[in-house]
């Protein structure tokens, strides 16, 4: 056996982080207890979450320990199983990411359809980020058909399926905002209704531009001015689904805006953080339907891929800098 | 028959408004046309709201006319009729207050029964104010027995209302702020648990001390730092009911976010703002409930009584430095 490559987290970032934050540690490869397995990560995600973690600060999940390996998503092959119920190659996804092997009990491995899908997916449309997109959408902002939706971070891995979600299940126009013009011409072709770069102008103007009739629906990944400009430009009893608000993970000082909530009064507006693991109960329809649309073509997910898990942290600051287009991956 | 009062609008405040943007008017009694009828004003509301539609803005109710008379909720007698099914006599709730003798439409007119309270509790308890704190705790917030509720403003005619409506619906625990000593002694008098005064302190830590086990729905009338302090100490899956920011409404700058809004994500918090408007669906439950704890006496509401028309708008400037203690009425 070969031993094992693994990120820890070597300090705490104040403000945005650095490599300096993360050290690369060889190990030996575990071997499996009863009931255990080894699985050997093919693909590991990161996500703007982490970046809270990172924080010593208790949240809805406890924070990365210092000098340990960090986590997340994962899929990978089984190499070595104790247990009777998962077997040396199969395909599984799990939560101990950042590292090459991750050893786990068998009961924390849920296996995955090779066959639906390239295994990568189950990190992105098929996982987290699609469930996330689909829950917010149409269970947190109750989408109905006919509405206006606007999505920031619309290039990302979530945004660009509340997009498309939102076109597919009869939204009558969807926005999205992005941080280049290239991202802004992949929404175009996702079939965007409008899409704009956020850096051409006050996001409220480029806002009212894209939605001369108002917003129904905004999907929250940004907080901040994104923010205000929905607040401002949102329609009567309009609902805003609070996903993220990278705009200010790696702030050091607290955000000004929304400088206009008293609007939340007289449209009648309805603001709901979540997450997606309350969500649970539209699993089903939400991997039926998604499965279904990328059987028929009707749904396309893009996917920005590392190799090599020392990369593992410049594309984890690489995803806070929004360099990627669609799910930031990395090819362990 | 004799002259006819009214207060006219007489210049737009910029921020806090004063005695010189009011004009005190004499005009002739009006006479009906078909349908309608002539109300002598007993009592007249001075709210919150009505700021706002001082302001030359766009809202969810048109601005009050330059050089027209205010209008806002009023209860009479009909002194004249020519309509069919209105009788001289009866007393009526209607719009047309900040004037001695209201002219309208008989369908723009709703009998009240004299006989279960005094008219002037159709202003408050039986009226808008009575209905914006049912509606606001158990539809916006659906607030559940065993629950922890804060409200501010509470001894304000909405919040006294929440407080202790919130009580007899089985609340575990009601916390109200308020901006006096006096006041908050009237809110333990109410049956309140606890009960601060934002004067004495940051309302982060007031309400912190106030809620040890956290707060489960905030009803806002206030925002600003209170807002802030709330969302602080919300408890998961945690609900706010926006009815009114008045620390901002005569403000001239823009009021900074409530800097801890990203806590909304990981708390699950909702936040909605709402008008009574809307919540008619609840008026018979509201009525049926609230004459049934009048009757009981398990539920009291406190009026600030300033007599005399001329004095409407240092009842209403009061209001607004907070100098009522509940229902702020204007004896026409």
């Amino acid at each position: 056996m070969t031993s094992n490559r693994e990120i820890h987290l070597a300090s705490r970032p104040a403000g945005w982080p650095t490599e300096e934050n993360f050290r690369f540690v060889e190990t030996d490869v575990p071997t499996p207890g009863p009931g255990q397995i080894v699985v050997r990560n093919q693909y590991m995600s990161v996500d703007p979450y982490m970046r809270g973690r990172m924080n010593d600060v208790k949240s809805y999940v406890p924070p990365f320990a210092l000098d340990a390996p960090l986590d997340g998503a994962a899929v990978g092959e089984v190499v070595a199983s104790e247990a009777a119920d998962v077997h040396v190659g199969d395909t599984v996804l799990h939560g101990l990411g950042w590292r090459e092997y991750a050893l786990l009990d068998a009961t924390a491995a849920r296996p995955v359809d090779a066959s639906l899908a390239p295994v990568s997916a189950y990190l992105g449309v098929l996982g987290m980020p699609g469930l996330t997109a689909y829950a917010g959408l149409l269970e947190v902002a109750s989408m109905k058909p006919g509405e206006t939706v606007f999505v920031s971070a619309a290039a990302g891995s979530v945004g660009s399926l509340v997009g498309q979600i939102a076109k597919l299940k009869g939204a009558g126009r969807v926005i999205g905002s992005a941080g280049s013009p290239a991202k802004v011409e992949r929404l175009r072709a996702l079939g965007f209704d409008a899409a704009f770069d956020y850096h051409d102008g006050p996001v409220r103007e480029s806002l009212r531009a894209a939605a001369p009739d108002g917003v129904d629906v905004y999907f929250d990944n940004v907080g901040g001015d994104h923010l205000e400009a929905a607040i401002s430009a949102m329609n009567l009893h309009g609902r805003v689904a609070i996903c993220g608000m990278i705009a200010q993970y790696n702030a050091t000082e607290p955000p000004a805006a929304p400088r206009n909530l008293a609007l939340v009064i007289g449209k009648r507006l309805t603001l709901r953080g979540f997450l997606v693991n309350d969500h649970g109960d539209v699993r089903q329809a939400f991997l039926r339907d998604v499965a279904g649309w990328l059987r028929d073509g009707s749904l396309t997910y893009d996917e920005t891929i590392v190799d090599g898990i020392e990369n593992a942290p410049s594309a984890f600051l690489g995803l806070l800098r929004g360099e990627n287009l669609g799910k930031m991956l990395v090819r362990v």
